[in-house]
């Protein structure tokens, strides 16, 4: 019974570090799927509850993040400013025709930092289909390059930047990616 | 000795269950891969004997998904359907000068019923070459809706909907996706 | 403490051998992970130092595969010749306006022969965005065929075929992928 306890899942401290990685690999690889779905069903709201409340959320193009120039499509400090993000675009005509589709792919799980945060990164392709033309095109193509954190055993993004490959983002409104 | 018993595959019952949920979704990638290779390489065969004998296949529109309309562009109960579905395939001049590729990802596991059902669902993205066209382009993107059953060790699939965000799909022909 | 032996990841002869084939495909997924990367950012020394001394790195056309006809757009037999590939590349004045982006999904770790050697395969799709025009497109569709080897304990290709499905590769130069 002593190996009852090493097998609880709330007291793995014995388990082989090889697979401690293999199950933070999962449970990123599960965050990253359900936020694409939240933001591809448009459930804005589930969207923002992935944010800790000082989060920071920034969209940018590769070449300002290459060159270090802070500027981008969006710039969010805190998870009131996602959430204002989301309203307004729950609020916005434009943004109903069209479905969109995120791919999530290449994660990189880059290691668990003695404050407990985790430094991760991952390359994401959104397809988009306009309403008025029939295919499906590239919206956006990028990486996500992440911070997360646990807030009552569960994961938060405590700052995620996507960085765009895409010299021009083919849209009059900033979507969040 | 106690422990060789609990470490054997086939009486894994004290498994931590973080860790047999990592190998059930290893097990639904690899079906999903292998799903793919299947259709790419054109051996529609071997994609047949990935449904069982009751399944449903259905490939509809994310308009009609959404609307609760049942009408799509491929629609098969049963095994039997399926099989019909790929001879004639098989037998249609169109098929051939075309190249298709599947790339699958966002694998969601929802989770096992008490029957021994899993709920899944995936992105999917298949790109096509023609062979008259030098370039690839996006045939199809959309999600899949499964549900999978254990035959005798071996995982089919008991339900697959494939829900396409296209307006149209670019083909006389309704291949399966 | 029979146990620590066995729960020690460098004596892990006792592992469930399901959770052996996990940790095998997640050293592989980063491989290839950490490859694109040092593709995607121009890294081309890290890129070459993934490949073992006598590899052999083939860039060629599913035509040409189906047909076991060997041309292809690359051929690189030994490090060396890889190496002069990525040297060729830095030093071209082409290569630098273009950001290219590798999503590879679908893995298929087949499994490991006697010899160590570990065979698998992957869907890789590279998107580009070239710098006279806003949006990215789809640049080569493909499958990885590799064989990998262990040296040092560190995850080598001894061998990769690309085997891409575009009729044409449009560039006029021979990028690796």
């Amino acid at each position: 019974m002593d190996m009852a306890v090493k097998r609880n899942p709330s007291s793995d401290s014995l388990m082989d570090p090889r697979l401690e990685a293999l199950l933070l690999r999962h449970e990123i690889e599960t965050f990253n799927v359900r936020y694409a779905n939240a933001l591809d069903e448009q459930r804005l709201a589930d969207w923002t509850e992935m944010f800790a409340e000082d989060a920071t959320y920034v969209v940018l193009s590769r070449e300002n993040h290459d060159r270090n120039m802070p500027v981008g499509l969006i710039y969010c400090e805190g998870k009131g400013m996602v959430r204002d993000r989301a309203f307004a675009l729950s609020e916005t005509a434009m943004f109903a025709p069209r479905y969109l589709r995120h791919i999530i792919g290449n994660l990189d799980v880059l290691g668990e930092e003695r404050d407990g945060t985790i430094k991760a990164r991952a390359n994401y392709v959104v397809l988009q289909v306009l309403f008025d033309r029939p295919d499906a095109t590239l919206h956006q193509v990028g990486v996500y390059f992440d911070v997360f954190r646990r807030e009552n055993g569960v994961l938060k993004l405590a700052s995620r930047r996507c960085v765009y490959d895409n010299l021009l983002v083919p849209n009059a409104l900033c979507l969040p990616v």
